[in-house]
């Protein structure tokens, strides 16, 4: 069994860094387009068979450390009711924008989405049977409050800033019911067996630091630190937000995701190298030439040396007009280097 | 004469802070949103009378220290004869993608465009008659080259990336091309009267470091370095690049913008407060409170104490959707609480 991902959460030593890719079952994979011709998003999330391929489709093929079960950050939203469309971008037709809009809000509980993708990873289990761990994932409640208020992606985020700004109390408590939705959603993913969780607070980074410890880390913290008792290492990436980096130190997380914009050395500092880090790096360089993304690959790991523990990653989700290939060998190039002894 | 954004940005004492506001002259104000409606953008843009028209509208009526040319960052893209529309985000129909399409690229000597630009500039400098300073600007090289490329906005910024990382040669052609535009355009704006000018580097925030000094910094330096003899000040702004405060500290400038995802406090020390700084209030503030804009903007004032100097601005340009009154609250706490001797 192939655990190099997981002992790296722990602090512990790996024969190689482990490694696996934000999006890695996605449109950059032809075998992903050919599906997605004859499934909406929203079905592969929610059909588990469908979820199950999609997940499994990459891992093979690319040679990854871990999966990450194909869903999307927006779930809890969906389960509290909320109509989620894609275009293929998020859009939410109702959008929350006052106190009168959260009765709107239902309870999670029980709900029939969270077993169905308790239902696939359940099959997940089974299929990778022990081959790489499984990541289960949601949105951080920030970041899907963004989106519920916002009523999808945003240039301007005039919505979100004016609840928050103009109408804190509401947005506490909107934060606060999204928060139970996203808790329950780790919660059912952690019973029906992923071995580790990744929190991704996507829009954190639209916010000063004081107003992201007034606003997003207090709602992270408490969800992570509820699922501490499940013994599974737990991830926190906030791309963007590298300037409240030293406000994530002492969030209750084994790792913390470091985006492209800043280097790996400089992030470990800021985190005091509490934690071990993930990434980072730039999803662009697999837009280049092979001898980029080995030079840049190895840098990074020449960041990590020392570091409390490092899974590599990109700094953001793959873009979908990568060539596999160059995915193939971004992750090829960790392997052999970060196994010759001299980078690790 | 009220010279006190002059005087801060020569690091000389000033009687209250100076303050403008990023897209000061634009949608949030009702007698713009009147002109709009007959009309375009670009002829707001290009036609002196109405140039200076909307350039005034919110110099009285909120009581700014410093008027800034109606224009946009992309008119040097225009002025080589790339098709530039609005519609109302900038799309470029024919983007710049390979060698072969440098060719497109014309000369800007003596284009109308610039002349237009130049014609109101002479209008605005006798309407103002020296009651405040007229600020010239353009987009930095690199935030040109994101729009050449990209054809418009973007997302996932796969089209520059591609370039940067799978042609470099070619990227640093169109850099060297666009930075002899963008300096042809200052230059103009300079002799024409404008009496400071800020460079716009707004996509900076899309590179790591070392590519910020790859691909970035180094076009910003060489256009603020050669307009150093005209004896204006120069204030250059790159938002979302706050990791990269560091590599910005050695620009030939006289003063950094700093957004507001960063304490003013911190970007002071990052910058080894070497130039004066500019900014930093959250333009979502402008959604919220009274009481909110007065208690955050003097939470800004004491961090800018024994600064070099500080010229208060928002951290980003004003939101459309800003209160006229709360723009106001904003620059009359500005001159109220700095004017006390307490705070500045």
């Amino acid at each position: 069994m192939n655990d190099r991902f997981l002992r790296a959460l722990a602090a512990e030593p790996v024969d190689r860094t482990p490694v696996w890719i934000m999006r890695q079952a996605g449109r950059y994979l032809p075998e992903y387009r050919a599906l997605k011709e004859r499934h909406g998003f929203w079905e592969l999330c929610t059909v588990p068979e469908l979820t199950v391929e999609v997940t499994l489709q990459p891992i093979d093929r690319l040679g990854l450390d871990a999966a990450i079960l194909f869903s999307d950050i927006l779930v809890p939203l969906a389960a509290m009711g909320l109509e989620v469309e894609f275009r293929p971008g998020p859009v939410l037709p109702d959008p929350i924008r006052a106190a009168s809009d959260l009765s709107r809000l239902g309870e999670t509980e029980g709900c029939a989405l969270y077993g169905r993708v308790a239902e696939a990873i359940g099959l997940l289990r089974r299929e990778l049977d022990g081959k790489v761990p499984l990541i289960g994932f949601a949105g951080a409640p920030f970041t899907l409050a963004t989106y519920a208020v916002e009523g999808g992606g945003s240039k301007s985020f005039s919505a979100i800033r004016a609840l928050l700004f103009g109408d804190p109390a509401t947005a506490h408590r909107l934060l606060e019911r999204i928060a139970v939705a996203v808790l329950a959603s780790l919660r059912a993913q952690i019973e029906a067996g992923v071995q580790a969780v990744q929190l991704f607070d996507s829009w954190a980074g639209l916010l000063g630091p004081d107003d992201y410890d007034r606003f997003a880390r207090p709602y992270a913290e408490r969800i992570l630190g509820a699922i501490g008792d499940a013994g599974i290492p737990r991830i926190y990436f906030a791309p963007g937000a590298s300037s409240c980096l030293e406000r994530m130190r002492t969030l209750p997380v084994e790792a913390i995701g470091i985006d492209w914009r800043i280097p790996l050395g400089e992030a470990r500092r800021r985190l005091e190298d509490r934690t071990v880090v993930q990434g980072n790096l730039d999803p662009g360089v697999l837009l280049g030439s092979r001898e980029g993304i080995e030079e840049r690959t190895a840098g990074i790991l020449r960041e990590a040396r020392g570091a409390k523990g490092h899974v590599m990653n990109l700094g953001h989700g793959i873009l979908p007009e990568t060539p596999v290939e160059n995915a193939l060998a971004f992750v090829e190039t960790v392997h052999r280097l970060s196994g010759q002894g001299g980078e690790q």
